[in-house]
């Protein structure tokens, strides 16, 4: 948490990763940030993955620092008081998130008459506003065929939901970019993007999409090998996989230097008639530069060369599992200053980050823990919707909103 | 390319994925980016893939919308020059991007001499400082263990670049928001973050570490199946493999329906006890739910079951390579109104995404090419340093700065 955003507030109405991640972030960067779901939660309430407890870790990492209120979105009070916490005064507010909009009653034309210089940032699947998800964005467009080992036949799917992630970011910077333009003109607007769109643009800025245009050879599967250069993985003596990157000179010559084996270099050098200085003939002649690796890697435990490697300034890294990153890494502690480990009830206790963002001008706040669904119902629809405590009561009682308290309070009764 | 950020000056000092593509994120927004390089390119120049004539795909696709100036940073005055265009007056000016921070000259302290209100946002490789690329850092938190084809032995490491991506991105956001603070307080700042704490953040909100820490098994691969809930790649009778969803209650329901499976369903719920309604009952029964569908697709050619499964709103797609995608979808062709066609010498004619954001508040523009390396050197030490001609001709002279015209004007004499 930073308090670079403090005073905007930010309503999101949501599911899953992409427009979740991008009010997290806003959220961890001091904004108040409102999640309204319906009563008995989303469509994300129950993502993987889960604590023994059944209850959502997915949902939990999604909505640290929102304040949440549920509502009855069939019913006409629902929908009146969900436009009226979206379009309420502010000059720091009217802004709207959502990947879950409905034609009429929630779209930016319609929202707009409560309040003219709204932002709203819509997230579609694809530009025709069909639903799309990573896990069919991501084999439409290729990737999965250009990733995995080396001749395997079948298409490998990315783990990490990369364009969701990619795109929730974007979300975050199409906000902050409306809101300088409506700070400077008064000017609210619609603001929409596909997700396939954020795929394929990525591609295009990566270069993927001219190889596959102008290049003859189709892109291989190049296993764990850096594209483009030499960067490899090694099994060592202990058993550890390490990375090892040689992509800029200063690595390469680095890499050869404390392996010992310029000599061998120069020899395939002489051999290919290529220059190993040059990033497009390591990367041609990879097989044969893995091959003169191997044996020093093979024959040395990683605590033997791991300082060496430090001290030479090498770039590398270990092959860990989740487990082990979490148990051995101090990045992924409470010694590195954007994790702090929380106590959550029914999740448990465990390192919780906060933005990786670092800003001089504000002091870094501990992370926040999400809200339970609905947490924060009574407070936002006082003092955002300005209702009376009678009024609010009357809410509660018709079960057009709700909050754990009251659902305890009913439960006990 | 949108006008949303005219009238704003950034100047980027950068090589590979994150911070060019934060660079030309913003230029597509509108924003006049500035990347200086040393004379000859930077450590990225060359970077694959490349187009048949050597000139590098990947700069091109990063660089797109920027100004260049190719100026010889080891002579003081290359280092007085870089310092004044990014300490340049303007309201909208004084932010600078950089992975490249040289300690001395280039760091806030010292830049902020010159303009007290300097913005500058520092990618690191770790919050230690020590370089890391997206394939060290991603080895290191262990996403590779977890991708991959189920029981293969060993890690798989993405092909897409995703965490120098969502980094590029989280770049902008960062930049806009010190941006709205200055605008606020006039107070400027230094904005530090870590790729691999980027990382581990993004790690931790999608859950991940939690499930590591309180759940006794350990995240296994699962291949190209969607985790958590259900969602399968199956190859059909032409060889066409696609990828279904049923992420949702709904699209679980659309699956089953026009695969007129229920009866299997019901009777797999039954004799398992498990209510297929339920996401984790999906995951938990994943194979047997494939085992029931598989005879059905590899009885079907995709364009007997394409329409229908368009018309139920079913979430798919077909796999493709990068190739087929690019000969097949128009969704990246210039029928999507991001991409447009364009020549660009030494690399040929190709489909060149612009922003993904669609702003209402503003049209839309064309993507603009990345310059030639030094392409605006002229023009930039004209109106950004306001250098008389004869100045910026002694420059080129003696070679502290250098243009391609400049260069070719050389080579003929």
């Amino acid at each position: 948490m930073t308090d670079i955003l403090k005073g905007m507030r930010v309503v999101e109405g949501s599911a899953f990763v992409a427009v979740p991640l991008a009010g997290m972030t806003l959220a961890q960067m001091g904004a108040d940030v409102i999640r309204f779901d319906r009563i008995g939660g989303g469509l994300d309430a129950g993502r993987w993955p889960l604590a023994p407890s059944g209850q959502s870790l997915f949902w939990a990492g999604l909505n640290k620092g929102k304040r949440s209120i549920a509502v009855d979105m069939k019913s006409e009070r629902g929908k009146e008081l969900v436009t009226q916490i979206i379009t309420a005064p502010g000059e720091d507010a009217g802004m709207f998130l959502t990947n879950l909009r409905v034609r009429g009653w929630m779209d930016h034309a319609t929202l707009s008459q409560y309040r003219d210089d709204l932002i709203m940032v819509t997230l579609t699947g694809d530009r025709h506003g069909r639903p799309q998800v990573d896990y069919t964005v991501n084999p439409a467009l290729g990737i999965p065929d250009i990733t995995g080992p080396v001749g395997h036949a079948e298409p490998v799917a990315h783990a990490l939901p990369a364009w969701d992630c990619i795109a929730g970011n974007m979300i975050v910077s199409a906000l902050l970019a409306a809101e300088r333009h409506r700070l400077r003109t008064g000017e609210g607007q619609d603001v929409e993007l596909a997700l396939k769109d954020v795929a394929a643009a990525v591609m295009g800025h990566l270069g993927l999409i001219g190889d596959a245009v102008v290049n003859e050879n189709k892109r291989e599967k190049s296993g764990n090998a850096l594209y483009g250069a030499y960067g490899q993985d090694f099994v060592c003596a202990c058993g550890t996989r390490v990375m090892v990157i040689g992509l800029t000179s200063r690595q390469w010559a680095g890499l050869v230097k404390v392996t010992g084996t310029s000599d061998a270099m120069d020899s395939l050098a002489r051999r290919t008639g290529r220059h190993l200085d040059d990033e497009g003939a390591r990367w041609t002649l990879r097989d044969d530069i893995t091959a003169i690796l191997k044996p020093w890697f093979a024959a040395r435990r990683v605590d033997e060369f791991a300082t060496a490697f430090d001290k030479a300034g090498l770039t590398w890294s270990r092959f860990r599992t989740i487990k082990e990153a979490v148990a051995e890494d101090p990045d992924l502690s409470d010694e590195n200053p954007i994790f702090k480990v929380l106590h959550q009830p029914e999740l448990g206790r465990f390192p919780v980050p906060g933005t990786p963002m670092n800003f001089s001008a504000t002091d870094r706040q501990p992370p926040v823990a999400a809200p339970a669904l609905g947490a924060d119902t009574e407070e936002i629809l006082g003092d955002v919707v300005g209702l009376p405590d009678a009024e609010i009561a009357a809410l509660f009682d018709h079960g057009v909103v709700q909050s754990p308290r009251f659902a305890a309070a009913r439960t006990a009764a």
